[in-house]
């Protein structure tokens, strides 16, 4: 088991480990005295883990309720927030009491989303039971239900109490639902950490599962303790988030979180090479490490299309979008590109591509 | 023309005078440089001041949209706050531009709440058209929707921008949504001002309204510099409320807020010298100026009636909820009565307006 702390407004542990799922109880209680906890999960996690946490929960001297809403991105919405919010008044939650999100990035959203706001807020715990959320989105407080009109587009700051990552839940995850994981832990390693880049481009890292989830974590939480609200260095976790939003948004949530990411990942280290950004050879490197992880790498859309569908990007400030740009493995860089030119960026990339197939 | 500067995580002034609204957009742009700003306002006050507001803006080089609901606490909802963030993403408003919530509480606490949450939070400025508004909701960050078991259940604080109080738009209130604001002043001088509850209190105050704004506004910041997260002494506004919305949620919100908070700061003024904390003759000050002032000081709805309508409080922690008792005029002080008390508690009070009868 190891153990990573997040020093931000509120200081929280993250641990990570195996079995750690029955212990759930037992660690939330060395941090939260037994209060009422309102588990919020979807229908596929339900089946798989509610009853254990549940148990866990109940077991350390907690009062348990469980709300789960049908599984899928199409659910993070502001009808299931209201039904959450709803849920937890019928339960008479007073602000003593906790939420324990139980599940992937969706159900860590939305229900960090509703202890954020419920009597102006609550806290509560994050249980990600898959690796995206492992490294990604159980961490540093973001959270945020969808609009019609693009992602995550509603939401608060709001730092968890607690992170408990139970490897063993990730072993158990659908190819694909894994590799969206994978997508981001690319991220992490090209943002500044070549050793784990090369990791995890082998496709073969199973056994180091811990390890990586402790590293991408560590690295989340320093960039989040220097930059909690994100004015500055914290927009280095949004490298290949802009295009992997507009496709993401653009296949209308049909292509996932992670398989968008690892698109938008090549797409814009492509253009930060033809741009001259980025050192001759790292879109190579991250197409093949892509591939390596059974990873997408390229789009259907056009540039045209990925451009309308940025201009509703968090990342939009006034007529600029800022864009994270890799120079090399391990290092990136923050740009403004005007929204103007987002258009010549994604033409770029599909230029590169074009050209690769020529050679 | 006054000006009460508030010191909280964001600084910002409150100006309250006459024939403001003009020179909305001169006084905003003093303070935010011009950008894209959303009036969120009702229908009712859309026909009354939106175009003024809208023009003053336009005049100051901001770029200007307007979303107006149907008035009404009963459209203080999450499907309200849904279709209004829907509205800014349409019209693809960014981290850079600004809400300007323009119109009485429930606008000012829905434009402020989604301006909280659209994109994790943007900027924005209240333009209070009532009485209650300019003394209450648009000082002090709390902003909120109901849900359907109570008011205020979901929201977040975050502090405006700027408060810009046309003292003139109060005038042409109708008698009983004006006499809303005047509970609110009452209560402000039971918390601790003498003199101003003697003002307010002779029911012929209608002169004095930017110095009795101002005063109230002073207070309300003082009180929220100090505890801007109502952990502590910021409970004191709370005085007559926990009755008050339970009144109101009872009532289906068919008794407005400042009528419900009226009959409130009655009750615990009787509850609180039946306990012995009151100075003997507080209630009845009350009382008077109360209905010098047209507005009611009984209510039908029985203790154990109100007893479960306060169940859903924020206010409440536990098994205890955080009542705000008068001692005398210009004096209060917090306990916290278990859950099991308020029955008692409300029923003191109704034994109190029994024995008026009988004397």
């Amino acid at each position: 088991m190891q153990k990573v702390t997040v020093k931000t407004a509120t200081e929280y542990d993250i641990l990570i480990g195996r079995g750690l799922l029955k212990q759930a109880g037992t660690e939330i209680k060395k941090r939260i005295a037994p209060c009422k906890a309102a588990i919020i999960t979807d229908k596929t996690v339900f089946n798989l883990y509610a009853e254990d946490v549940r148990d866990s929960l109940q077991n350390a001297g907690f009062s348990v309720c469980i709300f789960a809403f049908p599984a899928g991105e199409n659910n993070k919405c502001m009808h299931t927030l209201s039904d959450i919010l709803e849920f937890f008044a019928e339960q008479e939650m007073t602000r003593q009491d906790i939420v324990v999100a139980l599940g992937g990035g969706v159900v860590g959203d939305i229900a960090g989303f509703a202890a954020a706001v419920y009597q102006r807020g609550i806290r509560y715990v994050q249980i990600p039971t898959t690796f995206l959320a492992a490294i990604d989105s159980s961490v540093g407080g973001k959270t945020a239900v969808d609009l019609k009109a693009g992602k995550n587009l509603a939401g608060a700051f709001h730092q968890p109490q607690f992170v408990l990552c139970d490897v063993d839940t990730l072993h158990t995850l659908e190819y694909d639902i894994f590799a969206d994981g994978t997508a981001e832990a690319l991220k992490y390693g090209i943002i500044g950490n070549p050793a784990l880049f090369d990791t995890v481009a082998s496709g073969n890292f199973a056994k180091d599962l811990e390890n990586i989830i402790t590293q991408c974590v560590s690295m989340k939480r320093d960039i989040v303790e220097e930059d909690e609200f994100e004015t500055g260095n914290r927009k280095l976790l949004n490298l290949g988030h802009t295009f992997g939003h507009a496709i993401e948004k653009k296949s209308h949530f049909q292509i996932s979180h992670g398989h968008a990411v690892a698109v938008g990942l090549h797409l814009i280290a492509q253009a930060a090479e033809a741009k001259g950004i980025a050192q001759c050879g790292t879109a190579k490197r991250i197409r093949t490490a892509l591939l390596q992880n059974c990873l997408p790498v390229k789009t259907e859309f056009s540039p045209a299309e990925l451009a309308e569908a940025t201009l509703h990007d968090k990342k939009r400030s006034g007529n600029t979008i800022s864009f994270v740009f890799p120079e090399k493995i391990g290092h990136c860089r923050i740009e403004k590109i005007s929204v103007a030119e987002v258009k010549a960026l994604a033409e770029m990339a599909k230029k590169q591509e074009e050209n690769r197939y020529e050679y």
